[in-house]
């Protein structure tokens, strides 16, 4: 089972209290496909500028992913600058230029058009739309989304809402989407918007997968995956892309999509998100092995389990 | 086996989203001692004054917890007045009136001198340590402490933490009792301090307990619970009590302190916790049952584990 992506690849200059990077490979696109490439064949839809060459290429390639679909323009690859110095949550933008990336219009390879899962990463509404509506076959959608687009945005937000099975954002993002405080309150009226699962991240907490009571009841069913506690994060870039390629591409390796499905899942995101804090940019997720995958998983279980 | 708590026992007038309650009967050993009496027995200390009846004192005989210790003052007893009207999280307080407990010098009954648990409510670390020391027959001491005493008082908590097995807070005084961001550094640091276990309570994301490796390793061990998402907190004072109640309550009823009874004991603190946020005051926690404890254990084990 394939999936495509679309979102951004992009060069970030990155500061943490671990030090600083200047651009490295990121981007949204670029997270997501690398973590969910361990479980899955991934395709990406993306843009890039000259400045990206056969080195960064490889970077995607190394882990058999399709980039058939990442459009070379002329001019340069979209650019972040940040930093994580004051509270390692939340970054402080210092510079965005989007340079290639401002008139991005996704083309989808014929060959992509088999792939039954389709995931948005955070980018314009009206883009992630065009492409959901330009790929009817794919058997499940999910998305991401930001604060920019939900105040912004949000009637373009919520046509896509409409066409998504699973959300997944972090606290802050569902208490704005919702317009409610109360968690449990802010998933329900998420959902009623579209999507039928809603992930919430939490951070260094974990997350928690709601999922839309289907038989009627008022009650979402819940879930929660614990975060690793890491004793020094090095880099949280591209943590929630991570954690969204490792939750969406094991279930993409799924012959069924059951409860007990969406739970591993929700834990190989944690996994996976935990691994990309642990270097700079993509550094780790370039290295790793899908047994220490693996290892992880197991270690989160025992992190959690009762028995 | 019983617990010997001392702590506050209060009046608190509470105004919450859900609505404003006045002088309810409170204080950090009150919520304990109810919390901590549905799992074993439990002896206070505390004082109160002319305003605490035989209406007040039922609310600790009807779950048998043992009164003797409670000193009855002349004047009023302690008084606390809160809001969490922005924030559920984090009490804004309006109003403090230490009263009676201004001149609090705890006196332990001879009837508690067997007590083999002894729980250190949160108060003036002075007081903490005159109890702990005047009572060495216990074999184990947990205590809990918050920022003022962090801030202001941290010579005398250092040593109320050479003789603590296990403190209970929360990130922010974790955080701050370290002077450390990072929370596995940061529990390493308080650990080093004295305690060989430290619970810190993460409110709504649920709690990590970490225990000293005594093997000379490095690494602490590492344990999550969850927190049940909760639809509606009517009112989250003393939910860090009960908390503690649960935990430990749950251990002292063990026959043995093994790491699976640990592990079960933040389960049940984190259950406990939960159920103080569902009324007003300790209303929730006067009219539980041990079957709903336990059902709602069962509950948070669903909601965390994958099998």
């Amino acid at each position: 089972m394939s999936i495509t992506v679309v979102g951004s690849v992009a060069y970030d200059s990155i500061e943490t209290p671990a030090g600083r990077r200047e651009r490295c490979l990121g981007g949204a696109a670029t997270y997501f496909s690398l973590s969910a490439s361990f479980f899955t064949e991934v395709r990406v839809i993306a843009v890039v500028g000259e400045d990206f060459g056969p080195e960064q290429e490889a970077v995607f390639t190394r882990r058999k992913i399709d980039t058939r679909g990442i459009e070379h323009a002329a001019g340069k690859s979209f650019f972040w600058e940040g930093s994580y110095l004051e509270n390692l949550n939340e970054a402080r933008t210092h510079n965005t230029e989007l340079n290639v990336f401002a008139s991005f219009e996704p083309k989808i390879p014929a060959a992509y058009s088999d792939s039954e899962f389709l995931f948005l990463a955070n980018i314009d509404p009206v883009l992630q739309r065009r492409v959901r509506e330009a790929m009817p076959q794919v058997k499940l959608v999910a998305g991401d989304t930001m604060n920019y687009w939900i105040k912004d945005h949000r009637p373009a937000l919520v046509e896509v809402l409409k066409g998504l099975d699973a959300l997944l954002i972090n606290d802050t993002e569902a208490r704005m989407l919702a317009g409610k405080d109360n968690l449990v309150q802010a998933a329900r009226a998420v959902m009623a918007l579209g999507p039928r699962f809603l992930v919430v991240k939490h951070g260094e907490y974990g997350a928690t997968l709601f999922e839309r009571d289907s038989s009627g009841g008022q009650e979402p069913k819940v879930f929660r995956a614990p975060a690793l506690p890491l004793e020094e994060v090095i880099d949280p870039t591209g943590a929630g892309d991570s954690f969204a390629g490792g939750f969406f591409g094991y279930l993409a390796a799924q012959p069924e999509w059951t409860a007990a499905a969406f739970r591993r899942a929700i834990f190989y995101g944690s996994v996976m998100g935990s691994f990309a804090c642990e270097r700079f940019g993509t550094e780790r997720l370039q290295q790793l092995s899908r047994a220490e995958i693996d290892a992880r998983f197991e270690l989160l279980r025992e992190l959690t389990h009762l028995d």
